[in-house]
């Protein structure tokens, strides 16, 4: 496996493999990788002839009251995983080499980054759709793997990719959860015992959204309150939010619209945690 | 020379060039090409096996009371010169090629878009950034050529390539200008011989300023006023800016800050011409 910590020489190593005719997978990560990430690497390492992990805790799309600094970090351990998992290249360059002085560009949308979690985190897309583009230039990879976990970034890539005519594939992979059914997060390092127990809620309410749904539930307002009701009835959690939108636009849906996604924000103490599942078309 | 409608044939074209090996200039322009295109196609020519010119007049650099529609077009002429000069693709896409339903993202940045034209034209650099970075995705030329009369929206895509981590070199060329020192604006078309004359306050001013700077002169206030004094008197035109900026950063600049740019915007009638002249380091 080869590291590389500059621009400079993430793209002459990944540009030397392209030259030899070989396709290229890149997984974006934040580190402190989970069995989530590593079903993305493995995918990526399926369907390409090499594959790039990039490790970069991005400051642009944490807002100023946000976990920046307490974001977990594990270089060596996230090492490991890349190397057991067949990771050809792992980048992972510092804040300044990404955003040296005098940056000052980015890339946005509007519409489907109002809701959900752009509604909270406001700087969040922002920062996710700059340094995802600013990777896809530095890499130029034939196809980049996301989590559904977090659906509305999978959502806004997608979208971000086809408008900008970037010349990359974009595949979403399926949530990744414990055995209890909590959504695998990097996140939850953060959680004590108490908490840990407590952040069950979230795929709880999903669940039951979910059996209300499958049962031919129509009215959006019972189907969201029975997502909100076991995060409601849990001492430590504190909603964010519970809503059903149309799983390409975001926009607030029928429980009939198909791709629906269904997806819920708890803060968790002070760990805000997400989840969602999404009901294709048959 | 080959010719594109879509970004399918665009990109399928550019491709199999890159593919066998070629290096790929490209001059994106807004087409009803002058003498000034001319010379950024000669020289994309002579620095690259294959030149690509895109003629696309974007809708989203225009503000809703500016002239879109009235924007001069004629692809016919424009094939004309591009052919004489050596272009080996005419990439001409219609509005919803690269606007299709449902597009919402963009590439902006701040600061260096809020000063001169970006201050009179709030819509323009946007427009021109996110335009820009699709052609290069589309495209993607070794090389790409802008003329200097666009002296802000040369400095915003230096400076978005470098932000973004595109992989395009960016060359910018000289303004060139009728022997009476008009520089050449597809604009220039709607003068009436009157304005066409009323036009020359413009350059004049800007040789006024120049010669005023190369003589020593040190008093801001005193340039800007040098500059304006041709326009003012010019009962046809009316100002819109006169600036004294720092090359790299558009802020207001002292007049001994190299490079320095001496930037001017005047209507004449109802059309807005733009020039400049920039002092580079000794």
């Amino acid at each position: 496996m080869e590291f590389a910590k500059t621009v400079e020489a993430a793209r002459r190593q990944a540009g030397a493999w392209k030259t030899e005719g070989c396709t290229i997978g890149l997984v974006p990560t934040m580190g402190y990788l989970h069995d989530g990430h590593a079903s993305l690497i493995r995918r990526a390492a399926a369907d390409n002839d090499k594959v790039v992990v990039s490790v970069f805790v991005n400051p642009m799309q944490f807002g100023v009251s946000e976990d920046l600094a307490e974001y977990p970090r594990d270089i060596e351990r996230d090492g490991d995983v890349c190397r057991q998992n067949g990771v050809h290249l792992l980048f992972s360059p510092d804040a300044g080499e990404l955003y040296p002085d005098g940056f000052c560009s980015f890339v946005d949308m509007s519409g489907l980054t109002d809701a959900l979690c752009g509604r909270s985190r406001p700087a969040l897309f922002r920062g996710v759709c700059t340094v995802v583009a600013k990777l896809f230039h530095i890499i130029q990879p034939h196809t980049a793997y996301f989590g559904q976990k977090d659906a509305q970034q999978l959502a806004i890539i997608r979208r971000m990719t086809a408008d900008l005519n970037l010349p990359v594939n974009i595949v979403g992979c399926p949530v990744v959860r414990e055995p209890d059914g909590l959504a695998l997060s990097s996140r939850n390092k953060h959680l004590n015992p108490a908490e840990r127990k407590a952040a069950l809620c979230l795929s709880a309410g999903l669940a039951e959204g979910r059996r209300l749904l499958e049962n031919g539930e129509t009215d959006v307002r019972r189907i969201k309150a029975a997502v909100r009701a076991p995060m409601e009835a849990e001492p430590l959690a504190r909603v964010d939010y519970a809503e059903l939108v149309d799983a390409d636009g975001m926009r607030p849906a029928a429980a009939a619209h198909r791709p629906l996604l269904c997806a819920a924000a708890v803060f968790i103490g002070a760990t805000r945690l997400i989840d969602n599942f999404i009901l294709d078309a048959e």
